[in-house]
C-alpha cells in the first residue's frame, strides 16, 4: 500500500502518506470497512515516525474517510466514493520564441533598449528595504501618496493640469484604467462614444460592460465633431494630443466646443493622454482637463515614456467624482505592487524621469525627422503623411494603392510587419490607403532597412498590377 | 505679456511663452484681432532663440488661436473664447501616519517582518538585467511562462492538483481573480452563491456585475450544504481548506456533495484557497479542483506565504473553459508587472518558497498554539476555539457575551483591534458571540500583552454588568 514513499521527494512524508491513502480509497483498493493499520505497526513498517501516523489519521477522520470504533481500531468509512479522474500534468518547458529578422513598425512601443535598467534595477532594491514593516501590507488603494504627490507636481509643471493629488489614482496602466472607467460610469452614462479608428481595448471593455456604442469619424484634426448628439448620459473618450492612430492634434476650436457639448449635457470625457510628452513641434498641447475640469477624466501611462512592462499609469478624476470613485476603488479593493511604485516616486521625485524624456525626445524625434524624410524621397507625391509633429508613430496615407488584408501577410514573407488603418478601425472597410508606421524601438538602421524593404514589396506588387 | 518666464524653472522655454499667450487669450487680455509681434523682435526682447518663437507660433496656429494673414503678420483668431476657472494645486505633503501603541488581531496579514527582503531585493535587481528588450514590451497576457510552469509543478507536489501550466494564469492577487471570474460568469452562471460569513470584497463585486445574490450558512465544518438549492447557472464561491472566517474544514463528505451538485446541475464553484499553505495538524486537505476538475476555479495567492504588497497570485483554468477566459483576458489586455513575475520565478525555482513556507509555518504554528493555549488558560469554558488546524486565524466563540458595534470601538480605546464574526457576515445580525482573532502578524509578546488588555476589558464589562 504505501510504496510510493519517497524520501528524497520534496513532497513532505505526511502528504505522500495521506495522499497514498486517499488514492487507494478513491481508486477502490481500500474499501468501506477495511481495517487500516495501527500507526504503531504502520510506524515501524514504513520507519516513519509514529506523530506523523497519527496526525495523518486525524486529518483522514475529520475529513469522513477514516472512522475510529473505540477499543477496535480505525476503518474505512462507509461514505460513497465516486470514480475520478486523474489527470497527468502534461510535461512543458518555456518555448523560446523563435528568433527572426522581422522587422516590426509595430504601434505603441517605444525604445525599448533605452530604458535605464541600471537605475531602476537600484531603486527596486532601495524601495524594497525603504518599506516599512506596515507598508509591506495591504497598500493605499488609490496609490502610494508621496508618488501621487509627485505626479500631480509634474502634471501641474509639464501637461498644465492644475489638480489635488488626492484626485490622482495610480492605475496599471491604461487598461485598468479603462476597465475601472468602464465600471464607474455603468449607470451615469450608459451611451459611450470614442473616435472611429482607436486602440481596440478601450471600446472592447466599454461594450463587455453593455454600453451603448456609437462612434465618430476622424479626420486629420482628430475628431470631427458634426457627428456629436446632444444627448445627455454620455461618456465620450478622446485622445486630443495626438490622435490614436491617425495623428491629428484637436484644434482649440474642437477642444472648445466639446468642452461646451459637456457642459449643455452634462456629460463626461475621458482624456486618453498617451504620449504628449513627445512633441517635436511646438510646445505641449494644453489638456481637455484644463478646460472642463470637472467633466474630464485625464489619463496618462509610463508605458510610453519609461517601458510597457512596468504597468504603470495614472488617471486624474474630476473633483465632482472623487467620493463616488473612492467608494468603487475601495470596493474593489484593487492594489498596485508598492515596490514599482516607490521607485517610480523616486525616479520622478530625483529628476530622472523629465531628463528620461528630454533625451528620449531627442532620439524620438530624429527617428521621425528620419523615417518621413526617408519616405517623402522613396514615395514622392504618393503618399502624405500625417501626425508627425508629435509620438512614436504617423499614418502614411497613399495616394494610388489600396491594402486589404493579404497585405498583412504579404510583408510577413517579406519580414515586414506594419499595421494597417483597418485594425483600429471599430467598422473597418475592407481596404484602406493608409498604413501605420510605429518607429519607436526602432534605430535609424533598422528604419532605412525597413523602409527598403517596404519599398520593394510596394514595387513588386506594382510590377504584378502592370503585368 | 511674458513677465512670467522664468530660466531656473524646470517648465521648458517653449511651454512656459505658449502657456502666457493663451493665458492672456484666456483671460481676454490678448483679443481677437490683436497684432502678436513678431518672432525676430519677441526674440530680441526676450533673448530667446528665435526658432523656439516660430515653433510656439506654428503650434498655436494648427490650434486655431493664432492666424496669419499674409504680408501682414500674425494675429488674435475670432474664435470664440470662454471663460476658464483655473484651479490652483493645494500644497501637500505626505502624512505619516501616527504611530500607535494598538495590537492589532487584524486577519489576513502574515508576519511582514518575516519576509526576506534581501533575497527578494536581489532577484528583483537580477530579474531587471535579465529581462530581454522584447520582454521590456508588452509581456505575455497570461502571465510570464516560466512562473506558470513552476507554480503548475507547485501544485501538483503540494496541492495534489494536477493541470499544465496554460490552464494557471498569473493574477495581481485575488482581488484581480475574483474581478475577472465576475466577468467571465457573468452570462454562463448568473446566480452568485457565497458563504454567510465570508471576506467581503467577493460578494461585494459579484454584486456590482449584477449577479443574483444568495447566501448559504457556514458551521464549524466550512458552508452547510442544506441550502443549496438545484438550480443551473450557478456560480459557488468556497474556502474549502479553512473557512473565512469561521475556521471550518470542508469534510470529504460535503466536498463530494458539493462535487456532484456541481455535475448534476452543470454549475461551477470558486475554491478560494488563501492560506492551506500553513496546516498544523495532518497533511493539507486535497483540494476541491481534483475532485471535480472540469467545474472548479482554484485561486492562490502570494499575499499569505509572502507579503499582499507584492499583488501576485493564481487562478487555474478548468481544461472547459481555457479557450473563454483566454479570449476574454485578451480582450480585457490587463497584464501584471514583469519584473515581479521574474523574481517570484526564481524565488520558487530556488526552492526558496517552499523553505519560506516551511520556517513560517513553524512560526505561525507557535503562535497558534500560544493564542489558543493563553486563551484557555484565561477564559476556561467561557470559550471554544474554531480553525485552530490551520491559517492565520481562529474564530472564538464566548458562551457570556455578546458583542456589538460598540465593542469595537471599547476594544479601540483600549488600544486594541480585533474583527467580530459580524464584520464579515452578509445579512450581519445586531450582535454576535465570536470574535475572530488574526495572529499572523503578531510576536508571541504581542499576542501575550493583546490578550492581557483584551481580558481586562472583558473583566470591566462583567464589572459593569454586575452594578
Amino acid at each position: 500500500m504505501f510504496t510510493k514513499i519517497d524520501r528524497n521527494s520534496k513532497i513532505p512524508l505526511n502528504k505522500q502518506i495521506y495522499d497514498t491513502i486517499i488514492n487507494n480509497i478513491l481508486t477502490g483498493r481500500l474499501k468501506a470497512g477495511d481495517k487500516m493499520p495501527s500507526t504503531r505497526i504502520l510506524s515501524d513498517t514504513l520507519g516513519v515516525a509514529r506523530n506523523i501516523l497519527v496526525e495523518v489519521y486525524e486529518q483522514l477522520t475529520s475529513e469522513g474517510y477514516l472512522e475510529v470504533v473505540r477499543g477496535k481500531g480505525t476503518f474505512i468509512s462507509s461514505i460513497e466514493i465516486k470514480p475520478i479522474m486523474y489527470r497527468e500534468t502534461k510535461k512543458e518547458t518555456d518555448q523560446p520564441v523563435k528568433k527572426s529578422d522581422i522587422i516590426s513598425f509595430e504601434c505603441g512601443i517605444p525604445d525599448l533598449r533605452s530604458f535605464p535598467r541600471n537605475v531602476w534595477a537600484g531603486y527596486l532594491k532601495e524601495s524594497m528595504f525603504d518599506m516599512t514593516s506596515q507598508e509591506c501590507g495591504y497598500s493605499h488603494i488609490l496609490g502610494y501618496k508621496p508618488l501621487r504627490i509627485e505626479i500631480a507636481g509634474y502634471l501641474q509643471n509639464y501637461k498644465g493640469i492644475c489638480c489635488s493629488s488626492s484626485q490622482v489614482f495610480i492605475t496599471a496602466g491604461t487598461t485598468d484604467a479603462i476597465e475601472f472607467l468602464s465600471l464607474l460610469f455603468r449607470n451615469r452614462c450608459p451611451n459611450f462614444i470614442c473616435e472611429e479608428a482607436t486602440v481596440p481595448f478601450i471600446p472592447d471593455i466599454f461594450r463587455l460592460q453593455g454600453y451603448h456604442m456609437k462612434t465618430i469619424s476622424v479626420d486629420e484634426e482628430g475628431m470631427s465633431l458634426k457627428e456629436l448628439q446632444e444627448v445627455p448620459g454620455s461618456l465620450l473618450c478622446v485622445s486630443p494630443s495626438h490622435q490614436f492612430p491617425l495623428g491629428g492634434t484637436l484644434s482649440f476650436e474642437r477642444r472648445n466646443s466639446i468642452c461646451d457639448w459637456l457642459l449643455r449635457n452634462h456629460n463626461f470625457l475621458i482624456e486618453d493622454d498617451y504620449d504628449s510628452e513627445f512633441r517635436y513641434k511646438g510646445a505641449s498641447v494644453n489638456s481637455l482637463y484644463q478646460l472642463a475640469p470637472d467633466h474630464v477624466l485625464h489619463l496618462g501611462t509610463f508605458s510610453k515614456t519609461l517601458i510597457p512592462a512596468l504597468r504603470l499609469g495614472y488617471m486624474v478624476i474630476p473633483e465632482t467624482l472623487l467620493e463616488e470613485a473612492k467608494q468603487l476603488k475601495f470596493l474593489l479593493r484593487k492594489r498596485i505592487d508598492l515596490v514599482n511604485q516607490i521607485a517610480l516616486y523616486k525616479f520622478i521625485a530625483s529628476s530622472k524621469y523629465t531628463k528620461h524624456i528630454f533625451k528620449m525626445k531627442k532620439i524620438y524625434k530624429s527617428r521621425m525627422l528620419y523615417i518621413t524624410s526617408r519616405l517623402r524621397e522613396l514615395f514622392g507625391d504618393e503618399i502624405y503623411i500625417n501626425g508627425e509633429n508629435s509620438g512614436l508613430h504617423i499614418a502614411v496615407t497613399f495616394t494610388n494603392y489600396r491594402f486589404d488584408e493579404h497585405f498583412s501577410d504579404i510583408l510577413l514573407q517579406n519580414d515586414l510587419a506594419i499595421d494597417l488603418l483597418t485594425d483600429y478601425q471599430q467598422n473597418p472597410s475592407r481596404e484602406t490607403n493608409t498604413l501605420i508606421f510605429g518607429f519607436g524601438n526602432l534605430e535609424v538602421k533598422e528604419i532605412e532597412n525597413g523602409l527598403q524593404r517596404f519599398k520593394e514589396v510596394i514595387c513588386n506588387i506594382k510590377l504584378n498590377n502592370s503585368i
